[in-house]
């Protein structure tokens, strides 16, 4: 069996943080300056472990093993939210290179086929996905003018990085048999249930929706309430309103969040003229995902009838569908769990998107969490255990081996 | 009888307008660049106009007449809202300039003292009221450090702009007989009741509270419904809440109004940890202004309790006291108004605050109102028909000679 460096991973995990720490946790949206140093710094690291690694037209990092196939790829993404812990994505890309590494020292896996990558934009800083839809020609030209909250297209900042004529990496069905991505759970189940690995079955399907709200800028003081087409009053009611409706038609595991709002103009003496806020809901079940896309216009709809304002909600960028994890590469993550850590594991869906989801579309892919405190995640805040962090891998490693020993 | 003119006076106002036009409105908030030049202008309008003036250490322009008191102050301010109309205040600064400019053009009247104004900051980019309190004395050093959107403070920008060793205007008590303002009416009421005039009885007071959410920001995905702390859902309860019982609480003229509000940190994928939002309500009656602020810190305290959200709120800067204007000028503008326009004009109160407000607490102030289109401002909409401009001007004027031949 195959033995990782548990202290080697620790001490580069931590190097990683460094470019971005704020406190415990990291600031380092995609295509930032000091995103493109983590990669740069990525790079290196990969080209250590004996990859031959580079930067790609689309800002992703990918280490090639310089064995021949058939290779898995291991990987996951090293950008983060606009408050992000230090985990999240980069517990992943490095767990990647920790068991390259490690199977390239040992003499008796010496000569399997390793490839690591660190995906382009797994956060949606500009469009999310960016990385790993771009491998499997799923990333068409339109998606350049993506734009980050700046008004930055990826095409400027491709420009602006000098990565524009940059080839991109592809996928090659010849070499790549298989995708593995290790992350914290970002939730509490784990924990809640005292286990400390999880082998994912399946990836919820996500859907955004923006609301926009039409009304009448005016004086605050001056014009009467009965006069009033408040946007910023609407949106209130539509956040109120929507929870109730899509509560009734949510499953056991369904989630939805107003993740983002705002009032326009936003001075304290104008009643608003337009108010928009974003909703995102999740479920592995896709048959939910539509009932809550049809709420939602419904209730849209409604609200608009009703008066004064108009309410209007369109959904943001394409759809992502459930995903269902490889039976055989499942089986050697459960057996590789087993083996390290007896009746420490389960199965269970992943609630939180990931670039496997992107991957099982075109070839088999398996994900494998650990726990993460108090299910923290998003946050600055967000941790695991070291001794976790280090079983994941080895298990991740002792899979990787099996699966290549086939 | 003076006679102002008319064209003098919408050429003057559509050149100020020029300073920060965007399509008919303008941007033109305090002590940014164009304000500034904006105010550099103004300097030259009340020097042509016989005035001696400048701007004082707190950004106010002031033009004082050449001839001994007594003196009536008429003004108004020139800064505008984030999204501003074209009129607002900088119809009552022209209004005092053109007023002035005829008096002293009259041999009957160019033995008068009028005194012109456009205070600082009315509509509180940093701070509000500014220019009028620190002419009165009520602007204590603590408020140089309020602060605008972006973090700049009073001092800072006063530094910034060679002024913060400039002295600052005073009332003169032996000088100042009282202050008369003009103003568009920002609401309906004129328009509705087919009235060209209104003299203000009282202003309103206002007072704005800030509302702070705090929850736990964690993951969109992972996080189950149950265990969350959003606190942009706690927001949205509020606005629907809080409208509900300050309805039940207002009088027939009360208004209120969440006029910004934001989500922290404002990721799709992100609960809300935070949120805050800002809610101004304005009254005549003192009373009434008590019950809302009472009611709001209850609502915040019973969230509270009902968790998972701490719910906190509490005033934004001084309030505002409801203000009355003076009679015996009030009498003039009334004369005024009825022997230039009989059966136009209506007495009303002030939906809208105004500097006249804080002139009302140290000497006779009194108040003009001119009819707004469909009653917009604070909206680059925002106008009024170039006869009533120029009526009301003349009725100032005449207001104004009566007021100092006595």
């Amino acid at each position: 069996m195959v033995h990782i460096d548990g202290d080697r991973l620790l001490n580069s995990l931590r190097e990683l943080r460094s470019f971005g720490a704020v406190g415990t946790g990291v600031v380092r949206p995609m295509f930032s300056d000091i995103d493109m140093e983590s990669r740069q710094w990525l790079v290196a690291q990969m080209q250590d472990a004996g990859l031959a690694s580079h930067i790609d037209g689309v800002g992703s990092v990918h280490g090639r093993s310089r064995n021949p196939g058939p290779a898995l790829i291991i990987g996951s993404h090293s950008d983060t939210q606009p408050e992000g812990g230090w985990l999240d994505g980069a517990m992943g890309v490095m767990y990647g290179i920790e068991v390259a590494r490690t199977l390239s020292d040992d003499p008796s896996t010496s000569h399997f086929a390793v490839d690591v990558a660190s995906w382009a934009d797994e956060e949606g800083t500009y469009g999310s996905f960016i990385g790993s839809r771009s491998f499997f020609g799923e990333f068409p030209d339109a998606d350049l003018e993506l734009q980050n909250a700046d008004g930055e297209t990826v095409a400027a900042a491709l420009e602006r990085l000098g990565l524009a004529s940059t080839p991109r990496a592809k996928y090659e069905p010849a070499r790549h048999i298989g995708y593995l991505e290790a992350h914290i759970e970002q939730g509490p189940h784990l924990e809640d249930h005292d286990k400390l690995l999880g082998v994912v079955t399946s990836i919820v399907g996500l859907r955004a929706m923006q609301i926009t709200f039409t009304g009448e800028q005016n004086h605050a003081g001056s014009t009467p309430m009965e006069r009033r087409k408040d946007a910023g009053a609407a949106m209130f009611q539509f956040g109120v309103r929507v929870d109730e409706r899509l509560r009734a038609l949510a499953g056991p595991t369904t989630v939805w969040t107003i993740g983002n709002c705002r009032v326009l103009p936003g001075g304290e003496s104008i009643i608003p003229g337009s108010a928009w806020c974003r909703l995102q809901y999740r479920d592995t079940d896709e048959e939910i995902l539509h009932r809550f896309e049809a709420a939602i216009r419904e209730l849209a709809a409604e609200m608009t009838a009703e008066g004064p304002v108009e309410v209007h909600g369109e959904l943001r960028r394409a759809a992502v569908q459930p995903a269902h994890m490889d039976a055989r590469l499942r089986s050697h993550l459960e057996a590789a769990a087993e083996a390290t850590a007896p009746d420490a594991w389960v199965s269970m869906p992943s609630a939180a998107a990931h670039d496997a989801q992107i991957t099982a579309r075109h070839m088999p892919s398996a994900m494998l969490f650990i726990p993460s405190i108090n299910g923290i995640s998003h946050n600055f805040a967000e941790n695991s255990a070291d001794d976790d962090i280090v079983l994941g891998c080895q298990v991740l490693a002792t899979a990787t081996a099996a699966i290549l020993s086939r």
